[in-house]
C-alpha cells in the first residue's frame, strides 16, 4: 500500500539533478486536480526539506512568504518547514523582499554580504528566493530556501527550482 | 540578538506540563498583533513539532487541516511539519474527521484499532486530533499529531492542547 508520506521519501542515491526534478514531478502529481494554495505550497515545503535532506543539505528552513491580503507591498509567511519565522516582510526588506520586488531569484551565497539581510534565523548563511508569479504574471509570493552553511545553492539549484515556482504559479489559485 | 526561531528552541529539560504550555505562551505572543490563519497556523506547527522532539516523543507530523472552501463537509490540508499528507479529508472519514463533525477531541492510543482510520503515512500508530472553533463557536478546523509509538499522547497532552485550539480559534480571522 502506498501513502501520500512516500512522497517525502527520496532515495539518496539520486543525483541532486534527478532528485530536484523528482520534487518538480512529485509536485505535479500532488497538484493535479487540486488547486487550493495552501495546501499545494505545505505539501510542497515538504517535498522540497525532504529532497535537500536526502542530498545531505543542511537546508534548516524551506517554505514560502505570499501577498498579504492586509498590506501593499508586504509578504506575509506562509507553509514551510523548520523553525518558527519572521510573520511578515515589507518588500524593501531583505532577501525575500528583494526577489518580490524584481521578481528574479536571489541566489545568495552569503546572506551576511546581502544588503539588509533579515535574519529570521541567526545560523543561516546561504538562502535561495524566487519568485512565483500566476498565469497572468502577477507575483504572488515567493519559495525561500534557507541553508546552514555557506554557498548552499548553485545555478542547478536555480534552474529546477525556477521550473518548480513556474508550476506552482500555473496550479494554483491564488 | 533574538530570532524568531529561538521560538522553536524549547530546553530538553524542561517537564512536558511546561514544555507544552510554553507552546501556549509562544503561540500567544506569535499571534499578539497578527490575524492571518496561515502564518498563524504555520508557526504553530513548528512550535508543536520542535516541542515534542525536545521531549523525544517521536511526533512524526504535527499540523492542520482546515474546512475546504470548495467543498461542504470536507477538510483541505493546512500547514505543517512532517512528511506529504493526504490533501482532503471528508467528514466522514478517520480520526480527523470524526473530530471535526463532533467537535470532540479524538485521543487515539493505536491508529489500526481506530474505525475508518485514513494513513497518510503508514508508519504513524498513535494520534490526538483536536478541533478548532472560532469564537462564534464555527468548526475552522483541527490541530492533527501524529507519532511513531503507540499511547504517543495522554490526557495532559489533550488539556494543554486543547488550550492552544481555543486560543488560535479566537486569535485566527478565517
Amino acid at each position: 500500500m502506498t501513502h501520500h508520506a512516500d512522497y517525502s521519501n527520496f532515495a539518496n542515491t539520486l543525483s541532486k539533478k534527478d532528485t530536484l526534478e523528482l520534487v518538480v514531478e512529485s509536485y505535479a502529481a500532488l497538484a493535479d486536480g487540486q488547486t487550493n494554495w495552501v495546501a499545494n505550497l505545505a505539501n510542497c515545503a515538504s517535498l522540497v526539506h525532504h529532497a535537500y535532506h536526502s542530498l545531505s543539505v543542511p537546508v534548516n528552513w524551506a517554505g514560502f512568504y505570499v501577498l498579504d491580503p492586509k498590506k501593499d507591498n508586504q509578504l506575509i509567511l506562509g507553509p514551510f518547514m523548520g523553525k518558527v519565522a519572521c510573520q511578515v516582510i515589507p518588500f524593501d526588506k531583505g532577501v525575500c523582499g528583494t526577489a518580490a520586488v524584481t521578481t528574479q531569484t536571489q541566489l545568495v551565497s552569503d546572506v551576511e554580504k546581502f544588503p539588509g539581510h533579515i535574519a529570521c534565523d541567526g545560523e543561516t548563511q546561504s538562502e535561495i528566493v524566487l519568485p512565483i508569479l500566476d498565469k497572468e504574471g502577477k507575483l504572488r509570493g515567493v519559495l525561500d530556501v534557507d541553508c546552514l552553511a555557506l554557498n548552499g545553492f548553485n545555478e542547478m539549484d536555480q534552474k529546477i527550482l525556477e521550473s518548480l515556482c513556474k508550476l506552482i504559479g500555473e496550479t494554483c489559485e491564488w
